[in-house]
């Protein structure tokens, strides 16, 4: 049987994350804490200030996706709070909050946005990042993000080669708006985190509203059973 | 088919989280926003000192526990980020972090102290909150929520009524430590959570945990590989 | 760290199944090997048969219900058939499928139908086991059921009991069909299986239909990239 | 919100399975239904006792691996049936199970076996279904496959081809075992199934292990409780 070691945190009396004493993690905020959990160290002010932002963007979006139907699919079936939770975060896969990764995969790799784009077209692929369902030019959220990483200097190499990407893309093919994944992915970057933290970002950051919409479906299960409009089992 | 509705939150140009526009939420500090999602108003500036401290408390805790066994032997077993880490959350059953729902249950119950330590005695059943393996007296986690609660004026009848339990299961059978999920229930009860989000809060806490192990797990899976070290399929 | 042990199977040269030579199992049809996993002996020929039956019934039941719905959401969002898999398990919970478990609990107890149908009544609960939005008697799987373990003489107390219930619910309340959970929970208590595998059973039941649900979802994902009709994100 | 369709089963009075009537499916055993559902058309006596054989073998498998350490930790966090076996089958990622798919994936395509291992051995990638920690030679489930499927006359290109495939392999670089993930690959392919339900396969048929494992934890804990061997939470 395996033997689990972990230089993440460590318990009892001299409990740590990352090396700083439990004690003193609780004296930081929750963004912090999760900063110097994901990262090994803690953000700056600024840098702090940023992530609580992109953070906070992500943390409910409605009721028609993959996640939230899934949490409440399966809280309908009679569960407790944990099971439905996590099936919320199963169906956060590859199409749903996955661009974030991909799209920090790409600014996060040698290739130019020339190239990258020239590629793209080239297999017929979506470049994460661009392209929104509604929005012709970027997302209210997207705009709100780089407008704060601006204003704190923290707009750099990656936020800025996702712009060159965009803007490459218009000029190959067509103008596409850069969607909240495309801007996440730029910041994150810009912060130093890596690609294979994308997912887990989005996780993190959607759970809370996983957790609302799980606690509205009981209530939803207690009117139903109240009004006698039982499903179909 | 069902149609979905909800209350919580709206997507689109004008997307709103619990009636306040989505670019406002992104103003403010993460767990603000989670505050906001949860109990449908924002924190003043003392609650939201608590509540972070209550949530850094629990965002990570060593290798041993269930979950995050379970999440880095999902990981073991070739798997995508959300893929192990909600297998984790699912190990978050009623014997991990189900004390702290439990808990408030009581603390918000009409029951007495002195009636509730003499029920459990007589039905032979542990008390959520009380009780530890190690710490004879409070754990250092239930010392410091314990300590802000008071420094904000923040500690209040739920919190007190925790520790009025403690001293009269003290009086009718033997003193035991105040856990951390206890000093999490009565403060958690007293800004007004009801118990239905105790095990919601610890697992929206606790996923950042979670998503750094699946990480270092990933790091381990690329480490055995090189070094030949296989596991047995 | 924790040492496994089990007394179910062992691996190696010599590898067994409840003390059966696995090279033995492989030779047992696959229902008969569940039947010797979940119950530690072999069925007779009988037996055999009303277990497959049984499984039979449960293997697949449209695409309107949450282990069904859920699957496919989480495949939706863009995941391996694993992932997708378990979220439909995960649908499973008390109130999709657990009327077996919860049947069978009534079956094997002390209480008499007479009493059973009091103490439900007052308490203004359902019967697990009866009661069916469209049919007025026993739905068609409820019946053949019944049938088939009449014709192999392996209709005894526990399904003799739970048309007792009914008989007794008509009397007290109204007519109520028999469902095709309350057919299985007395069918498999006859069998002798206690009301802790009753969920297992249904579970092991329904996850082909799952993967089945999830290949095809596979198949209208691709179908929908082709026509361009992508889901809002 | 997504209206859903399907063409694998119906509900309600005419119910039926790939066009099957569900009252002839419930006639039919477990895994003949299993076939039908999976793959739209019933197996001859031939291919049903082979289909058999194959799903017998992966029933379960010891307790020290992925899938049965996820569900039995699952379940000792507190947790229902369902939750517990669905975290099992989360670990059946890539590289617990996977190896099925993979194989199914060379055997069906136009490679042949010298250029399958030329490419293998060039960017030192394992070959799914061959090798194996302990056996030298063929493990006795493989074995067991190999002569069942020979025996019914089953034993055709696909099962041929993996033998090809290792034959070529000693020849380019060493001797290595045929394990069970190749003896299935081949022989699931030869029964012509495609390769996206390879791993499908191994979830039906390691489910009901699970689900005997996750029920003896539930007396495992049990059994703790009453001595007092509690758990570090």
């Amino acid at each position: 049987m395996r033997d689990w070691e972990t230089s993440i945190s460590s318990t009892g009396e001299n409990a740590e994350i990352r090396g700083t004493e439990l004690s003193k993690v609780m004296d930081m905020p929750f963004s912090d804490a999760i900063y110097l959990l994901l990262k090994g160290e803690k953000p700056s002010e600024k840098e702090s200030e940023l992530f609580n932002n992109i953070l906070s963007s992500c943390i409910d979006h409605g009721i028609g996706n993959p996640s939230t139907v899934a949490s409440r699919t399966v809280q309908s079936g009679g569960n407790a709070m944990n099971t439905s939770v996590a099936a919320g975060i199963l169906a956060l896969g590859n199409k749903h909050g996955g661009a974030i990764e991909q799209c920090m995969q790409l600014l996060q790799s040698q290739k130019t946005p020339e190239k990258i784009v020239k590629q793209k077209i080239e297999k017929l692929e979506k470049i994460p990042g661009l392209g929104h369902k509604i929005y012709k030019d970027q997302d209210p959220r997207t705009q709100k993000i780089l407008e704060k990483a601006d204003k704190l200097g923290l707009k750099k190499e990656n936020t800025e080669k996702i712009l060159d990407i965009q803007e490459e893309f218009a000029k190959q093919k067509t103008h596409l708006a850069l969607n909240v994944d495309g801007a996440i992915a730029g910041t994150m970057s810009d912060l130093g985190f890596e690609p294979e933290l994308g997912k887990g970002f989005f996780i993190i950051a959607r759970t809370p509203g996983l957790v609302a919409h799980v606690r509205e479906e009981m209530d939803e299960e207690d009117f139903r059973r109240i009004e006698g409009k039982y499903r179909e089992e």
